[in-house]
């Protein structure tokens, strides 16, 4: 825990602490990631800075499906219930997780959140993570993929200067795109050259949720992870 | 440690480990505080999600000061150092601080930093935390005042979600006004109400580094933290 908050002067004391929990954390994570596999559920960890635009790429992605994909969201902040407010005004179940002063969600709050059956019978579950560039990354929470929410105006240079996040992506979400007319300095090939120097397998997608531009291919690609073989776990109960 | 990062399942583990990290990190950050108060530097540590604005306001402010006080930086980020780097080319001594995994700054890092004599003969020390609206509100770092960047693309709700950072704030700077006329939803009374509910004492100013506007009055701010009454503190060497 320390280890990966950082704090320098007091690795030695934390790390065995550190290891023992992150190794709880993935037991846990792996439970339920067996069960949601058994269910037929794809899990997706979305993850960016506060303001990225994570919830409006839900709200998108709730309008994108309607009719066709039953989907559920977890939606975690610090404190107020409003992301999840904001997820089931666009018609889809959700749970909030506040997290007191906690910089991330992590597998204990996901798999609690999920006891009352708001995934049972779903496509997609989509759980939001605490806006955090930095902490999130490092709790499986028993997701199928992780996906970085990033927005035209956040500089080109984040995923250099927050390569632990990006380098556990395996898609980026470029958001608002309606507002590069209003930002003529924006470089995508400086942002295209940062992730591919920290993302193993790199792949951006740009979209804007305001206009709806962009996330026909975002939805193509949540349709392509159904498709992905996902090996079923035999011992989903063992913990 | 742990119970700033929010492991429910770790609470009774860390407790206590977390409390006298955090009260050594306090006695460092005693200790800088009263040597820069003696010398007369005022120290700012400057907060804010990933992307807010805090080194492009870092770079209007050399612009603003040049031939009128003397500064310098340190940059926290957790690789690169093109936050310093950014900051040098406007003229400013500055030393990065790459952290690693660590999501913020703490008084350890700073005081190393200071080392140096980077902050020797300036009026003001910026200290430009980690981006992340979470953690670095935890740390004492020997500044005299926190300061919270956030943009106008993040949401007016990011103090409401994010309390504990802003609850710590003794100004906000609302930064990116030059993109207001592509936002026209942005509702400036709604981020004041917000600010409202969750600081002490609520101060926000608007500034963009791109086109100048506000800078004036951010300046204004800094020379009114040089007009305050701050006590010297006797024993700086006493840890």
């Amino acid at each position: 825990m320390c280890e990966d908050c950082g704090c320098g002067d007091t690795k030695l004391v934390s790390l065995d602490v550190h290891e023992s929990l992150l190794a709880g954390n993935d037991r846990t994570a792996a439970h339920t990631r067996a069960h949601l596999r058994e269910d037929g559920v794809v899990a997706i960890n979305i993850m960016g800075s506060p303001g990225a635009g994570k919830t409006a790429l839900l709200e998108a992605t709730a309008g994108a499906l309607a009719g066709t994909r039953r989907i559920a969201a977890i939606t975690g902040d610090l404190a107020t219930e409003r992301d999840a407010e904001r997820v089931r005004a666009a018609g889809v179940p959700s749970k909030a997780i506040t997290t007191g002063s906690a910089c991330h969600l992590d597998a204990e709050m996901v798999h609690h959140a999920l006891h009352d059956g708001i995934a049972e019978g779903v496509d997609y579950l989509f759980i939001e993570n605490v806006g955090n560039l930095v902490c999130p990354a490092v709790y499986d929470l028993g997701q199928e993929a992780n996906v970085v929410v990033i927005s035209v105006t956040e500089g080109e240079d984040k995923p250099l200067k927050y390569p632990v996040m990006f380098r556990k992506a395996d898609l980026v979400v470029l958001s608002k795109t309606d507002l590069l007319p209003a930002l003529p300095d924006f470089d995508r090939a400086a942002l295209e050259e940062a992730l591919a120097h920290v993302m193993p397998n790199p792949r951006m997608l740009a979209v804007s949720a305001r206009t709806g531009a962009g996330i026909e291919k975002w939805i193509n690609w949540l349709e392509q992870m159904r498709e992905t073989e996902r090996p079923q776990t035999a011992h989903a109960h063992a913990r």
